[in-house]
């Protein structure tokens, strides 16, 4: 198969966009043309450059063909895969999301999916996404959309609430943390060398939020290996590298996954810097001393803003073959689910989905995160059961917050809005009602350079 | 219809037992037999005398025979009715219930449904609602079960459980309230005198945590109304009689509703002790200060045992027909609804009972509190909508714990009960999870005369 | 309450918009205006007139204006209620519908529900309610819509389809017959009259195959009455005037119902002429001679031309005032159904409604006919039940049906509507899949007046 | 892994067992024990030491021991897996179930599952199955079931209904045929040769009466080529070898298939003897010379007391050493479920297994046959979709049925199972109520050996 067509939104992205190239690159059994669109189109037309540079490596075993469009219709017609990863707003507006609620002593890790951030952060996706679903629609009705913008679970949300008929996913590499961490556990207690994908678990819950109840290598359970790494380091934590999340603000020494499974004797499914903002404040967010006492960062948006220079410089080498991408798995698996929807392999991962009844005790049409069966333009949901009731209260919380965050676009109503913010955990527990008014409404005239007007917003 | 049967569980009780006996003479269209069975078979005796003695008052309208017995069983055979009020424990464990939290920082007004108190209270209730359904089974596997007990929902929830045929309803007065403020509400505003039975409104919820979402006299819409005194009286609370919050443990000046209302939008329809316990401690029951703020009290168990030795001098004087006992209503409707189940009217009116689709949003079986039409042998719960996503996210996080509660008894599992407890609102957002441990210790180590032993407790 | 504002779609009918004229001028406790809406203006009008003429009669107990408007916008704008009574079609479609498949072989009494008759009028009524819908969303949208056009489940079904938050119920006299009948037993067997509608009963099932499994008249449990007299008169039939069927095209003698009562235990709640059409073509309606032996008929679709034509002239009398129409009840329940909503009076009855948890067993959001709780502003579903399984089976497969006839209109596929007419049980036992087709391309071609374009019809 | 331990209920199978100890003995990765129980100890007997030397031939990947058992509880004592096949009664009872209601004009291919052959088989299987399950539940509750019995929804329902934690599947091979068919139609229209077993499917339904609703090999969208084949040969029939189903009892042409393909384009996945007695008796079955027509075979119950005759010879000469049996795959998927349930591959094949919502607009927890993904100790269903309406509608009648029998059997209710036996397809069809109530007392009477007391049988 030559002759693939790929949509990138948000194609001007750096990084992130040449992963996917390289992981492009790597895959021989199918090949053809990527759209770049974004709003930014000089980036896109840079990442054109850049996309058949890597092409033209030698070790690219598929040749694709690169191309910034300036029209989002034109990316889409005729497509066979939607890629969307977008920045919704600029870090400006992240940096609101993240920072200001620290001055109500609010401290976030990450501030992209629950928290006062997650929220603002939503009210400004949402809109986008109705569009998007509407380019869909109209453009390429039948084509497979592959999300990696968060609100993860809102942004999927949206696209089905938008067109019901819509065929899309969304991907997040979080959950993939646990067999890795289970393969060092295995090479520290039995000395075995253990290739995560060989690891099977069973997944279930929301984006950021999910739960591994079952593990299991081979014909040995891993759960009592899980447990027994908890206990023993619990104080200390449990790294690949030595305080490597005193270096990394991406990193963590896992001891809230730790905490968590002390508590719900569950394997939570994510990096420790999202797990901590579903739950109240002063769990594991109170303030940046418990923040370091349990061993993970608060990612300063000041360091994505310096990180996004060098990207940008970066790009600008690579554009003009000053230096090289190298060609590399990224780690991701979208270009494996591609595959697998093509009919070339079967695959069973993790992916965000509405809820067909997968996952029990949660409503259905919801996005939730758990094992697919993907085979030949088809993908299939694998019954995942239920959650511990107590860690069930928890994700409903968040899934009834997401809904009426949704509802709240939908009917272009701020105060409900409001209402969802408030019912976030991490705002209940720290703030009054009447304080939480007063951070909402600076949050919002923070960002309101891409808000939409209905919300007092600048967008139309 | 002069020979119908009704078993009274806990007939030995002071007080509510007389207004129930009170409310059967003031019924004309049906009487028989009651058959008193408690486990102090003294107090069933002294009841036998005082409902005899009612029975033969000249405002008498029917005429009953009271019958103390020795066995469930004899009570039971035969029956058309059974009523279940007893008290789970003593005022003892009660005490533990409700006050030994108070030197964790933690506060109840009631403690006999969600809490600390709620939580340990259940652990003790569900074991004796077992041996209950089972007896039903035996002796009157088609009775209609009418209970009075708190924990309401769990109660309900272990008959139908443990004999999935019982036909079984709770009772509870708390949600009354609402048209009898609404008609107060009209009298002040338009000078009119309303029956609050005339005054319909939907319901929707759990036991003691309750909302109305329409309510309305005859063609007029009250929501307007209420909303209106939320408002003016938010600070000042809204009482019928001036302070009488002060004065009386169990009012209040409805100040929490009308927070509730602010905060949702809706009439959260309980009296406000109970309604304050379902949310975090710092909301309205953070200390006893905060609580006098919000203008009610924390009813002091100890006030509880004054008033049981007053009724127990009160019973004995009662028997001994040194006083009559009035009769007049008691504002309870268990006779009206006992009257529609034989058919001689018909009757709406909002009880608990296993959710067959009545409730959505909330999964199927646990207990609900919503309308329900009564008519011959028939109860059918009435279509009672959704609840708001966030005011859902509170109702869905304790009928989970309800539901851990349950199972930890059904599976002997104490750490489970521990889950449940610690998942609480009041316990979660006041202690952390090792002292949340202590204090479940010394609650079950207090309470343990009346504790199955795989609880640790001194029960077979 | 004297504003009350009706809109009547389809307000040129004949007998039947007059009873409802009666039924209004009857009500005294309010009152208002009336605007007919009718394909045929002149018929509107001179109902104009005979409307106006009952409202002057000295019995009417209230007054309403009448009004003949030629856009249905006009008639809609600011509407209350709007009642919706039309003949899809005229009885030329009609005449095909129940008299062409007779050559085949299929006989039908009524043909406006299921069978041949039902599947093809449904093709034709439902591109006419989505417009009625999507002039309700425009022009009313927060009326509340009445129904009694067939097939009424299609048609309420529809409205909801299009306009997700219409306020429609569907209303069915059929189930009134049980509570009639059960008094003709009470009074042969006990010799006591009691009024109907003092009779309670379960109604569950879709319209003109709805089921009653409780019945009581106060304390009695009239079930095992019913089963006695449909032993007893299983041979010769029961009804209130001997061999009234004979005469009358529209009565019958009941053996259906007790020949189905012998088979299900349950009492069918529906006039014998339509619960035969439910079931394969060999059960009641192979041939007229059968028919006969179940002492029932074939209403001739001659027949309603002549009663068509005689209310025609009787229009022109009472439009003149050369006759005037008796002011007496219906026996529908529209009038009271209002005055409910108005919260002029509570009211339980049977209507058609989505099915929202009040029927188990079936599709949620298919209309169902249970009874309802009617208060202010508010229809409400009491919870109903489940049928049987054999019951159940015959039920599901007609809303199979019925949802394919839908979903062949909405996506505009001739060949799923041929789905449905071959998995309609008349048409599946009797014809095979080759010759049904025959039938039905002679029906479509027979009714394509009245078709869409997409389906081969003229219309647009 | 060497010391598994299999329960064989059923264990003195002829045919059937030897095929499973060949795949056992194909099987490399693990091996253990096989306990053999029967209700006939000397053919258990025979085919240990029949197991025991096809262990010891020298192809024999892995070495099982066999054990013959004379009680239930030593087999299941500390299983892994438990196998159960049995022969619910006799041929003679199954001669009854097949042959009598022919003199009633009613023709079955195989009698085992619906028609009244299927009904009146149930109601002997399923107090067999409650044993089973009660001895499961005591012995052996965390072993996985894997059953093969007919009527196989119901048996592996009521394993589930009499002790809900049982860990169950059903196998069934007759889906297995599409892909072989698949692979058939692409050799003769593509000239390719395919294995079966890389073509993938999306199965759904119920067992015997599944359908595939979407199917694929690599890149290629099989169902236009099943379209095409189904009307190029919807007349002569689709063979591997011409004329086969004239030749064998249990060949078909799949013109049944090709028939149902033309009516609800899609691929009815089981053999056409099964698939036809799941219709109305004139759709296929209407007599002898139908059947020809659509070239499939009624297979004689004499045939198959043949049949039993030659295995028992084969077995005393495989027993005495005097042929050896031949180790090749039995084209069952049985060993491989084990293998995959012991952690040792991946597999996704269809099952039958409870409905816990794999397969929508079927009611929860019955049976239903779709694919599932099994990995160590967890059998995790795929979601497979919906069926077109009409389907549903067949499917929906049998799963009602089923049900019906089953709440027969737990209500020791004679009326109710003929209820579900009048309500069959064919039963309904040919018979009228009362004849079709003489033929069911008939067969009852003529199963009654092994038919329970209640049910007028003679067993306890």
């Amino acid at each position: 198969m030559n002759n693939v067509k790929i949509a990138y939104i948000g194609g001007g992205s750096k990084g992130w966009a040449w992963k996917f190239m390289a992981d492009l690159a790597l895959e021989e059994s199918f090949s053809g043309e990527v759209r770049l669109y974004d709003i930014n189109f000089e980036a896109a037309k840079t990442n054109e450059i850049i996309g058949n540079r890597i092409s033209m490596q030698k070790d690219a075993k598929s040749k694709w063909r690169y191309r910034a469009v300036k029209e989002i219709g034109e990316a889409l017609e005729g497509a066979d895969f939607i890629i969307i990863s977008i920045l919704p707003g600029t870090f400006d507006e992240m940096e609101v999301d993240v920072h200001l609620p620290e001055k109500y002593g609010i401290y976030q890790a990450v501030g992209d999916t629950p928290g006062p951030g997650g929220v603002i952060r939503s009210l400004r996706t949402i809109p986008i996404y109705m569009e998007f679903a509407e380019a869909i629609k109209k453009y390429a009705p039948s084509a497979w959309v592959i999300n990696y913008t968060n609100p993860m679970a809102l942004c999927v949300r949206t696209l089905y609430v938008t067109f019901p008929k819509v065929k899309a996913i969304g991907c997040c590499h979080e959950v993939f943390k646990i067999p890795k961490i289970l393969s060092l556990m295995l090479k520290e207690k039995e000395g075995i060398d253990v290739d995560p994908s060989e690891i099977k678990q069973n997944v279930l819950g929301i984006n950021h939020f999910t739960w591994v109840d079952k593990i299991s290598y081979k014909n040995k359970d891993l759960f009592p290996i899980y447990g027994e790494f908890a206990e023993k380091y619990y104080e200390e934590g449990f790294e690949e590298e030595k305080d490597r999340w005193k270096r990394d603000y991406f990193a963590s020494a896992n001891r809230v996954k730790f905490d968590l499974y002390r508590r719900y004797k569950l394997i939570a499914a994510a990096g420790d810097r999202h797990l901590a903002e579903f739950f109240p404040a002063n769990w594991y967010l109170e303030n940046p001393e418990k923040v370091r006492k349990w061993k993970f960062s608060l990612t300063p948006v000041s360091f994505r803003k310096e990180q996004a220079k060098e990207l940008y410089e970066m790009s600008q080498k690579l554009a003009k073959g000053e230096m090289e991408f190298p060609i590399k798995p990224s780690g991701e698996v979208g270009v494996q689910i591609m595959k697998a929807l093509l009919g070339l392999s079967d695959f069973i991962t993790n992916v965000n989905y509405p809820n067909v009844g997968q996952m029990d005790g949660v409503p259905r049409d919801v996005i939730v995160e758990t094992n697919v069966c993907i085979t030949r333009d088809n993908i299939r949901p694998i019954y995942a059961g239920k959650l511990p009731n107590d860690v069930n209260s928890w994700v409903l919380r968040h899934i009834m917050n997401q809904e009426m965050i949704l509802e709240a676009v939908l009917n272009k109503d701020l105060e409900l809005a409001f209402r969802a913010f408030y019912n976030d955990p991490i705002v209940e527990s720290k703030l009054d009602f009447d304080t939480a008014r007063e951070l909402f409404k600076e949050m919002i005239e923070g960002t309101k350079r891409y808000l939409p007007k209905y919300f007092g917003g600048e967008k139309d």
